[in-house]
């Protein structure tokens, strides 16, 4: 089984699948493709070569067949690994666990658009500056606020749904942006970003986005260089 | 088990799980809550009482426990009627339907944008202009026909995986958008919209978004009345 992703330092999509497999310690082969947006790159042709569409990431499984998109990939693991509680195990913590996670890919277009995932920059100055700007942040940071407490109050905690589950995985890159951009929340959604932040599967994927040396101008809307 | 969807005209998003429980003649009850995007709104008191967020289509089982985002609400139908074939019975169709409802969940933002959902009306005169203004759109038309030709190609059809499945139901508001804005597409696509559009779930959607007498002026970019 291969799982086909970009760069670690911007990738939030990528970051998803690669944090669940490892937190359930399931073996997988990475290749990282470095992003490279422009038309007929290595990046492309090597996603066209395995029957992708353009976008990272992707599972290909023993016989070569491709999965992607980060939800269908997550049902297709816990399809393949019943034994691991993907999802969590109890049919409304499920279906919560679901809605969330369908929410955060569909939704949250501020946060994502405004702040995107850059694992090794500090631009925790620019915060007040974006809240004051794009006033859709402050509502995207409220409904995650929201959204997490709900989860919390309905599993307990640590994490989302109990133990650790895809919703973690989920938004383990937002997480990271609210890091980056020092963006403001209660000081229980600060201790489960913690939590999260300080899984040793989310600690890898970190440590290895520290370690890159990359530097993708469309990713970088608020610098010129590293 | 109740359905709470928005106006049968406008919504796409609660179009999906409505023609796939009618297609698998899943029993349910409709509530039907008319648009009204106005803070405090009954739309919106309706939905916080039931424990969702704010957003048509909601799921709520007989315990009255909320499920919300179309993809959560396919996966727990799939769930709980394992009897019928949402989903296609084989893994790798079922991986890739998965690819592709997620595809749609969260991609094909100029076709959704520039050409919301609106059965009722007849704004096929637009298309050339809207086209001209909207480069992605072509590219959101031209990736909608690539992945219905592979999907029909490993399949054989009728239907984008064979029988009719999930991945159909989250394509029927597609086809109601290709016809009602006149969109231009190869005689394959064509073809499987036809089929699409003739089967009894969604045709029966398609009549009573007809009979609706409604005019929202947020999903009326084009009219001033009806």
């Amino acid at each position: 089984m291969k799982l086909y992703i970009g760069n670690k330092n911007y990738s939030s999509w990528s970051m998803r699948p690669w944090v669940l497999l490892k937190a359930f310690n399931i073996a997988f082969e990475e290749v990282r493709l470095r992003f490279d947006f422009t038309p007929g790159s290595d990046f492309y042709k090597t996603l066209d070569a395995i029957g992708a569409t353009g976008k990272v990431p992707v599972l290909v499984d023993d016989t070569g067949f491709a999965v992607w998109d980060t939800l269908a990939i997550v049902e297709t693991l816990a399809e393949r690994f019943p034994s691991h509680a993907i999802w969590p195990r109890d049919p409304q913590l499920r279906a919560r666990a679901r809605s969330v996670c369908a929410e955060m890919h569909s939704g949250f277009s501020a946060l994502r658009n405004t702040c995107p995932m850059n694992i090794e920059a500090d631009l925790s100055g620019l915060s007040a500056e974006l809240l004051a700007k794009e006033p859709a942040l402050g509502r995207d940071l409220q409904r995650l606020q929201t959204l997490w407490a709900d989860a919390l109050a309905i599993s307990g905690g640590p994490f989302l749904f109990g133990q650790f589950s895809a919703a973690d995985a989920f938004f383990a890159p937002v997480v990271m942006r609210l890091h980056g951009y020092g963006l403001p929340v209660t000081a229980q959604a600060s201790a489960y970003a913690r939590t999260l932040q300080t899984h040793p599967a989310v600690a890898a994927w970190v440590n290895e986005a520290l370690a890159e040396q990359d530097f993708i101008e469309l990713d970088e809307p608020y610098r010129k260089s590293r």
